[in-house]
């Protein structure tokens, strides 16, 4: 076992890097492009080049470092190979061995969301447990499933995808899976603010959200601060989309812990106060003490986590 | 590791054993009663006693017995603690220290349904793979998740407990569970019994459902195989209820089998003819390859899931 280890975040982007003392302190972190072009050969190189360029900025050892983590936008598989990735421009890639020849070091590699649902627990929003339903709820609604401190990757790369749960018969707009009634279209971001604007388009009541001319999560969750009778109403819905959602997702898992991450979470614990009721509503009684936090990493989770996967 | 090992299932009212070698072949079974009486204290002196009792009529060393794996109807904590079981009149035991104290052999110990999923994924509906859901069809809805080989038991030793997920809003009547809406009230044998009585007296159609009194989950199966078409319309009511929540959870899980089991499952192949289509349609898309399966080993998943518990 080394006392460093790399943890690297692959985004359509950019390279979110860093290098960690075992004990989980970041001891630098950096960025580098993402040259997508010639589809992506060039990502690993570069990824390699900074890892060897560190390791000689810092004077490491090379014995010393335990490896490299990986996370990258599309399916993994326990082998660290990826059938397709398309955000990278990649068809099938042996991250593991590529990457391990390039650099002379170990690699391990994951999908992007579970990475960073396992650097949350880590050290940030799940950090002391160990078995953990991780929610992002961006423009999309992502999430990590980790079991005794493991990621739990499924058989398809698809665990996790808790996002495309189907939820509402009723819904008559597509997801971007190409179903109807998928959790994200109610809970991800742009979900939120698309029932924000059908709600408003639907009332004559007066509400903070008129102000603004393009609705975001973030004037809904300013407005419901705010008291916004609206605003209440959209949190409500949402609330008790994702509660139900989750009550049902704990009749398989049963975790120790659910976090809460992604941009919608930046308003803060009001967004566990819609969550949580609701879940205690819907979900097996035993599970009623379930824990709730939201994320604590933000960005910065993906290169922890993949540091944590060598760990 | 020793040459055999044990497996023991306490039901309510008998506890069934089994003698296994390493490699899965039964050598021997049998059951003894549950005594529940002074709040079940004599089922433990009960096991251990025919434990020994076998090991000295098949002349075995005691090294050469890996342990005694054990199913218990309740939740079950990792350290082998019951906190409550009451079927059997029981409150804390810790089984895994009690057993292991009479008998003088290693105990590990499980919930029954979690126990018993383990078993198929041994030798029966789920052999050859490792990542499993497995959903028990009886007089309520069990269920087991297997993953890389292992019990998912839950923080609250719920995880499977899938027969109460929240699936349906409209649904008056109570659960057992004392929520309303669980998949059990729509899935069950006594689920599948209710809703083609609804179905009947809903309609004035003939039905050769029509000419039993008492109609169980067995009466309607028979007559969906007769091609009657309202015992087809509860079917595929089942099926949908069943399927779309099995969608469901592969987003949390992604296993790469499905195992139906339990008293329902004995009508056959045409158990799955109903719940795969909904599955294929409500599923994320990656997962439609998802195989399905019926179980094998009927009662005795039990004694071979508490068996393996310990190889």
């Amino acid at each position: 076992m080394g006392k460093y280890c790399f943890g690297i975040d692959v985004g359509g982007t950019t390279v979110k890097c860093g290098i960690f003392s075992v004990e989980g302190d970041v001891l630098d972190k950096w960025e580098i492009p993402t040259r997508t072009e010639e589809n992506g050969c060039h990502i690993l190189p570069d990824v390699a080049e900074t890892v060897l360029a560190k390791i000689t900025e810092k004077a490491l050892n090379k014995e010393d470092v335990a490896g490299v983590g990986i996370g990258i936008p599309g399916p993994v598989n326990e082998a660290g190979e990826v059938p397709m990735a398309v955000n990278l421009h990649w068809g099938y890639v042996n991250i593991a061995k590529d990457l391990g020849d390039l650099t002379g070091l170990k690699v391990k590699a994951g999908n992007d969301a579970n990475v960073a649902a396992l650097g949350e627990l880590w050290q940030g929003g799940g950090a002391g447990y160990k078995d953990m339903i991780m929610v992002t709820l961006g423009t999309g609604v992502g999430g990590g499933i980790i079991l005794d401190g493991r990621i739990v990757a499924g058989t398809h790369g698809a665990a996790g995808e808790i996002g495309h749960a189907h939820v509402d018969d009723e819904m008559e707009e597509a997801c971007n899976c190409g179903r109807h009634g998928c959790l994200e279209q109610w809970t991800s971001a742009t979900g939120i603010a698309h029932l924000a604007q059908k709600i408003l388009d639907f009332s004559e009541e007066p509400s903070l959200m008129r102000r603004h001319k393009n609705i975001s999560a973030k004037t809904v969750f300013d407005a419901m601060k705010e008291g916004d009778a609206l605003a209440i109403q959209v949190g409500t819905e949402f609330g008790r989309y994702l509660g139900k959602a989750l009550a049902v997702f704990s009749t398989v898992v049963d975790p120790q812990i659910i976090v809460i991450g992604g941009g919608v979470s930046k308003a803060g614990p009001i967004v566990l106060d819609y969550i949580t009721g609701p879940f205690r509503e819907y979900c097996f009684p035993p599970c009623r003490d379930t824990r709730f936090a939201l994320a604590k990493l933000g960005n910065d989770a993906g290169i922890y986590g993949a540091a944590r996967m060598l760990l």
